[in-house]
């Protein structure tokens, strides 16, 4: 058995900190949290990337594992399928799933970051130390050093510390720091793509201007917008263009110009936006980066989680759902593992291949969004797909393993979607959209014997 | 044409930083060096990494526009081919050419580097400051701080700061914390594979212990050791083994282990390096591992080249060859572009694709060298080819276009070099293994018309 007595140390408070340090506390370990940011249910600061979330199957079964997944899915919108809007505004919706309570969830990332602090202050009121940057970190000595809200050095001792502390990880530049003795693989890779966020408020009576249960898409080839739906009745619209080129963020100088792109490009969404001149000339622009590295643990002393070990693209909606099930594993392996080294261990050794996979299938679906939603053997497809799970409930595609199958590693749907999809592609790329029952038992078999 | 008052400061005073200083100074630009490491002329200390240098086409042509090539040639041994050392002792020579003047040559890190100091310092004495780190850049204000010999702080103004810094590059790290701003790429990958220094001594008279015109290896498959000769009839042996495994530095942990060891792997070599045990224990542990970046330039401000912007393994011997032909191109590229932005970017999309060609090509290169160089299939196809380069002079094998031909870039030889080998690998896997003059034609003929 583990030594229960042992001081986790937490660095980030955001989604995944949260809910680990809220398991660990749960399971009567000691646990301290620090975060470099103010408390956010005291003050107006963003909750950091503020890309509404997509909540779906792994990370409510992390959720249920710490108690916590319907006072969460009630403050979320069910999104049962992608609205795609086309140049003219004629609609096509594309069901995520025929399966009942195959859905995903619409969800703000501050509520769910508030009622994941409030359970963990609940068990052990200031577990979390706010303001608090971590500056340093020595794994042989088990001591770092932190900087608190007056700016004064503190130091502490650890005996395990886990960074939780996101993209740009302070616990991971210790790991950089140190690259030759952990021979620390490591990359970061841009999009040519930045982001911008803007609003779809309310109309007359609080009601939704959009269809409310879906993910709503304008595919454009090169770039592309999304909205996804908040309680408030508003839309969080986001926008994806290219840095450079004919249609991007470097041509789109002025309010006429932007106006005129926006009338080209998104006519039905344009009046929905008010303040679009100025939410477009006056919101950051957002960056799209890939982080991948190994290892992610020194020795059984310091361990990387969540973004800080695997910063993916939005484009699968699983960032936060991968990290959540970085928590729900991690719980596993403490009763499963003799000490911390072998967990840690196993940890990097069982996530290492999901989180790679995910954050290649998150670039794929980059480029089906934008582009291939709106392509006609795509759509067959889609068509087809649907068709084998109403047919075959127990076919899952390539989307439905990853979003509505926790049981199936990211790894293992990647290898068996992508096998699924080159078939499915060969048969669509003939014009043929209709099929009869025994075509269908026939593709499912073709499907149900690929070699995997 | 390009603003000649600019002044030009270089980071690192290592053998690219160095010969660019050269050059800049030959050509009539206000040039200064900040070197971290104290002279190497006045002190004891290593040169840095000190496996020997492989000096070849591409490094002599840019040594030649700096009018240093017959004086560096002159302390340098020729090597005329890999002379393979078996399990037995029993020894196979590969010519790298049949063509004349088509040879690498041994070169010692040092004495390079201080050849290529001593030109600096006669055209401007104290051009280069040494103890002197780079701490800080700032390339919107053009100041960056260093820290001097007596550990104060100073800054400096510039207008184009070049980092020649190499791998652990400080200059990069700038590049590193502007990621978001630069949309930065950085990759950094380890081999499994350490390295440690050995010393063969020279025999009685002075005589070279070994062949002296050759490149020795020691092919293991999962390992390998090679020699290097030295002017002074030492040979440098450089033993690669895993980190970890049945054959690797985590197993020999005493003097019997690795006496047994050499006695099973390296019979021929064990009685040449006296010291072995002492070396093996005491001299540090080398590791290898490769850089990628991009962008190298941020606007005409700041300038990463050479291992700074491309570390590589050294199992192709272009580690400094491709440095200096970096200094050779941008060399050129100034006498071409009118402005400054546009030599950097120029520079970089030059170089960038070659950059990762060679670094592509040495990690297969490591493959080649422990590995197939004793395989039958590759044997055969290095004779065919020798047969070939003597038939038909105007063939050039993959390794002949990446050392002797500075006319075809890194790319290219990559390509062209890649399509050669395949075609070549399957003709030899038949165990055929001499051919007439009309087959080595046709042979020649399908090269020839490779389509690329």
């Amino acid at each position: 058995m583990i030594d229960q007595n042992r001081t986790i140390q937490i660095a980030g408070s955001g989604l995944v900190g949260s809910l680990l340090a809220l398991r660990l506390l749960q399971r009567g370990f000691n646990v301290k949290v620090y975060e470099s940011r103010p408390d956010m249910r005291k003050s107006s600061i963003s909750a950091g990337r503020s890309i509404n979330l997509a909540l779906s199957h792994r990370g409510i079964q992390a959720l249920k594992s710490a108690g916590l997944e319907k006072e969460i899915l009630e403050n979320a919108i069910k999104m049962e399928g992608r609205l795609i809007h086309d140049l003219e505004g004629n609609l096509t919706f594309q069901a995520y799933s025929s399966r009942p309570g195959e859905f995903i969830n619409s969800i703000s990332r501050r509520t769910l970051n508030v009622i994941l602090m409030d359970a963990i202050e609940k068990i052990k009121p200031n577990a979390i130390q706010f303001n608090t940057q971590l500056k340093k970190i020595n794994s042989q000595s088990g001591i770092a050093v932190l900087e608190n809200e007056l700016k004064q050095s503190e130091e502490f001792t650890f005996d395990l510390l886990i960074g939780t502390d996101g993209a740009a990880s302070a616990c991971r530049q210790y790991f950089m720091e140190q690259s030759a003795r952990l021979h620390f693989n490591y990359s970061q890779v841009f999009q040519n793509y930045g982001y911008k966020e803007l609003t779809i408020p309310p109309g007359p009576n609080n009601k939704f201007l959009l269809e409310k249960n879906a993910l709503h898409i304008w595919p454009r080839g090169h770039f592309m917008m999304i909205a996804l739906p908040n309680p408030d009745a508003t839309f969080t619209a986001t926008l994806f263009l290219p840095y450079h080129g004919s249609e991007s963020f470097e041509v789109l100088k002025n309010e006429d110009q932007l106006v005129t792109f926006f009338n080209t490009h998104f006519k039905d969404a344009i009046s929905l936006i008010p303040h679009l001149t100025q939410e477009f000339f006056q919101n950051p622009t957002g960056h799209l980066y890939t982080v991948k590295c190994s290892p992610w643990h020194d020795a059984d002393k310091v361990l990387l989680m969540g973004d800080a070990a695997h910063a993916i693209i939005p484009f699968y909606g699983q960032g936060m759902n991968c990290g959540f099930e970085d928590v729900f594993i991690f719980d596993q392996l403490l009763d499963q593992n003799p000490d911390w080294n072998s967990i840690c261990k196993s940890f990097s050794e069982i996530r290492k291949p999901n989180s790679d996979a995910i954050a290649d299938l998150a670039e794929d679906n980059f480029i089906e969004m934008r582009d291939k939603v709106a392509d006609p053997v795509f759509q067959r497809k889609r068509k087809l797909e649907m068709q084998l799970e109403k047919q075959f409930p127990e076919y899952y595609s390539k989307y439905a393993m990853v979003t509505f199958r926790p049981d199936i590693s990211y790894y293992d749907a990647m290898i068996k979607g992508r096998k699924q999809d080159e078939l499915l592609m060969n048969i669509c790329a003939s014009e043929k959209s209709e099929w009869t029952e025994s075509e269908l038992k026939e593709i499912y078999n073709k499907l149900v014997n690929l070699s995997l």
